[in-house]
């Protein structure tokens, strides 16, 4: 499968400095939510998917706890081979097709000893009703083992990921909490947006810029240009570890825009 | 597999007079948005989860366009098995886990003539960027033909529906845009709700009672009884057809349980 995967790698393939890399992008989309679609294999070898909760160990490998007497569970307990399907929150009026999206795929292990209890703790915390169900005799936790990691960020981004780079990566613990932060300065700050695609951005020909997302390395900017709508990348001074900060990184970049 | 059904229908099985059957139910699912995750197939037989856009045609069978060189595509191309799993729209505090959902399963096949104009409008309709991509030559449009349908309500709430009832039921108009009347009765009209509850819902000793949802047949509600919280379930005259009726058709319940 390793030519086909080169063969249709997209644009977004190449990691850089000053912006999330592929396997971080990937760590994020899981940890955005809880719940995913599994494929499993019927008896009958057919695709079946089916929605599941996960919650995800250190390493980014997601815990299931399926009944046995589920069909995705059945399926499960017969062929290990799955993959799980994982979409970012779609913000309202965005199109699904352009939002972040990820599959890992690989086959599922029964954890056992101190990963057990690690999976049981990780999977409790991410899913507020397993309390109920965790323990009952006919419910297995699972571990997918990960053997393929697909990112898709929107149209045409997208790239296949090393599963030991999306284990040894870590989720933005900024993008899914900017929100706010981006709606704030968009509103109040379209002139200080402006001065960063120009100064910082490398569109000096913009005449409006607008921030569309922001990350621990910097804000992702839309600027109309001569030309038309063009993208631009602005960077912090130094990455940041939490929205919080985002105000202050914000002003700074604002300042070194105008300096 | 028509044993291990039976074996896991659940509770929610039966279709009764006056609430929308399990195929209804179905119907509404599907019809609730325009994204899901498709299971196929890889060239070594490994299920594959990806986000696919989809349309429904009358029948409700979903329409899909993907790219021959996505890894979805070319896993459609190369074999048709696949199903697709949809969830509805998890309300804000909502366990994605309690909410409903569907898996459509049977294989993909290329439509032509009359059921591909068909199904060209139906996808475009359902899908705004269509209109970028349809007409690609690598982009290829795929109608599912339904084999088997799996419906979950949310827990304990599950059945399976024959594709030819599936087919043939139609998308509840009320509940997905009840949501508002929903908070509307239950912030204004608590009385009104505990009386429906105690003298058309089987709940005379019922102490409060709480409006879950509504559909074109009636109203679910929850209600505290000294032996906990217990559903109820009143219905409407006559089946309305839209939720702009859900006020009339509330008020005549009201009137009814204090006659």
């Amino acid at each position: 499968m390793s030519d086909s995967r080169r063969a249709h790698a997209g644009p977004g393939d190449g990691s850089s400095a000053g912006r999330p890399s592929p396997a971080e992008h990937a760590r994020t989309v899981a940890a955005s939510g809880n719940s995913g679609t599994l494929a499993s294999l019927t008896d009958g070898g057919d695709p079946w998917a089916s929605m599941v909760a996960y919650g995800l160990l250190q390493n980014g490998s997601p815990v299931l706890c399926v009944s046995d007497m589920a069909l995705h569970g059945r399926n499960l307990a017969a062929e290990g081979r799955a993959s799980i399907a994982i979409a970012s929150p779609v913000a309202p009026g965005a199109d699904p097709a352009d939002s972040p999206r990820l599959t890992l795929a690989g086959s599922v292990e029964r954890p056992v000893g101190a990963e057990d209890a690690a999976a049981k703790a990780t999977f409790r915390a991410a899913v507020p009703s397993a309390s109920v169900f965790e323990d009952f005799d006919d419910f297995t936790r699972w571990v997918l083992r990960i053997e393929s990691v697909r990112w898709v960020g929107g149209f045409a981004r997208m790239a296949w990921v090393e599963p030991d780079e999306y284990a040894a990566a870590s989720p933005d613990p900024v993008s899914p909490a900017a929100g706010p932060a981006v709606a704030h300065v968009n509103a109040d700050h379209a002139d200080a947006l402006l001065a960063m695609a120009r100064r910082l951005g490398g569109r000096a020909d913009a005449d409006a810029a607008e921030c569309m997302a922001a990350d621990r390395y910097g804000l992702d900017l839309r600027t109309e240009t001569p030309e038309g709508l063009r993208p631009a990348r602005v960077e912090f001074a130094e990455p940041i570890t939490a929205a919080s900060q985002l105000r202050a990184a914000t002003v700074e970049l604002a300042r070194r825009a105008r300096a």
